[in-house]
């Protein structure tokens, strides 16, 4: 799955780069998407992240493109290779600037792990 | 382009729907994104919307799918079409729950209107 | 009804004016609050806004005053025109920087749309 | 002045009441608009709050209405009054709940203490 | 009890200073910690603050210490002293930037006043 | 450096349960205090999270206490463990409800690694 967003002076560091925490916030959220759209009816917490790496800093007005992929299943989990590039506006170039590892795992309405459909 | 979103509790109003003031604000963003990417180097500004229609009441939870094309180009405005869909979480059917009209102007560094590439 | 707000640096955009989803934002949210000061005990949904007007850039520091006029009544519908006027700090001189007109329907607590009363 | 400000679900606290905190926030931001409309050119900064009282809880979907007046002009310095009443949308009657008196200081470029137009 | 807070630019006004209502928001939030902690089970609501000072202006990417200490506790209410410190990147030197009271009352389930556990 | 924070509506997810993103961001944002504070003078920036672990679901009401703990130092890069306990409101007893790496690497003002002080 693909998404764009856009970099805001609220979402900045003092240095006024695009501040970390809103960056794992956003790949928290989407990655999200990305399982519930593939599993419809399921419902989907994170467990885990892993190897989140913060490649280049981003500055305001930068596009960002979120591409998620589904990377490994479990019985009851799913993790999701989320990449994030950078698009700058005026020359239109892209890097990448981030990625992680996120791991969902799918709960019944007791909270208990169940199975993912196969 | 395409874009998602999920709808948490900080977006509601406060009969528990989707406050329409946050729809707008998102669809202002991802048009401007998607004019950005159609014209790359162009400094958009929006200077209207038309028709804004909001057809159904948004649930939290929901996943909306935002579909935003290019409709109308003129020397220096450009229009872009958004739909956005609701994406039922459970039965993974959608719907078409509000549209609009964004007209962006391509301004140059000092303000005044600019002619779009051909 | 009259209504004011401060452009504080998390309302900018990256050229550093005042982002068009926050002021749309503010005005369903200021008509809504003079509808619903009208019919008390109505309950009102945004259905439609026409002929959004952005007219200039507003920058940080403005304080801006929502003007919003009830334009036209029908049977379970209501129609304000808002206007938002930029009040510059300094000289306190006013202009017209958006207008809009906004449609809300007053629906019951089946969700169903009722009759405003007269 | 008048303002009003409508209780959302992202202004509660987790007993479901709105959260004093972002009380305080709005009657800041009105208070200073207050004062920056009646000393046009005068950069204010708040130095003080004096009684603040919060009489009654407020429930999301309430209508807020800020009445801001003026209360004692010194030479560098003014303070006003701000009472804050709840709309109930259903009754339509109105009640105080909130009070204080903020204190501003006028200052100059250099951000020392300048005493305010006569 | 002990806090700390980064001042980012979404927390500042439009002389670039933190915006003083950010400020009592974290102290409101941080000392109603502070109250709930001392007092397992019982629900605190703020009626009051006083004696509200902003000594000094704020910059972006100050790290704010709070440290607030109870002062006073009655029959059902409890008062505490907020005081905020600014803690110098560059230098590491400290200085207080703020200080207040501020009084809660303990509730029942009811929403009455109860007695405070001895 | 121990820091609380209390888990207020606008943080839940549609679940009615803490979004992780926002955990994301609060621990971002306090380990990076931590290190700013451990080394006087220095520009950090986050380059890596490692075993982001979220071990159980959190309620609103919540109080969570986060503790940051200076781990591993390098050349240039520092590492702080962050741990984080939710303290029940109403038995007062914690549990460890997340943990994780966070590295750091000092820049200069040319956006070049350079060493720690030692």
């Amino acid at each position: 799955m693909e998404n764009h967003k856009l970099v805001l002076p609220e979402h900045l560091n003092h240095y006024g780069y695009l501040f970390g925490g809103n960056l794992l916030k956003w790949v928290d959220e989407i990655s999200w998407i990305a399982a519930s759209r593939d599993y419809p009816g399921c419902k989907f917490v994170t467990i885990a992240m892993d190897k989140v790496e913060f490649r280049r800093s981003v500055r305001q007005g930068s596009i960002l493109r979120f591409d998620v992929q589904r990377s490994r299943q479990g019985r009851s989990s799913v993790t999701y290779t989320a990449m994030v590039y950078c698009d700058d506006i005026e020359t239109g170039r892209e890097e990448n600037i981030f990625s992680t590892h996120v791991t969902f795992v799918c709960l019944d309405d007791a909270g208990e792990k169940r199975a993912l459909p196969q």
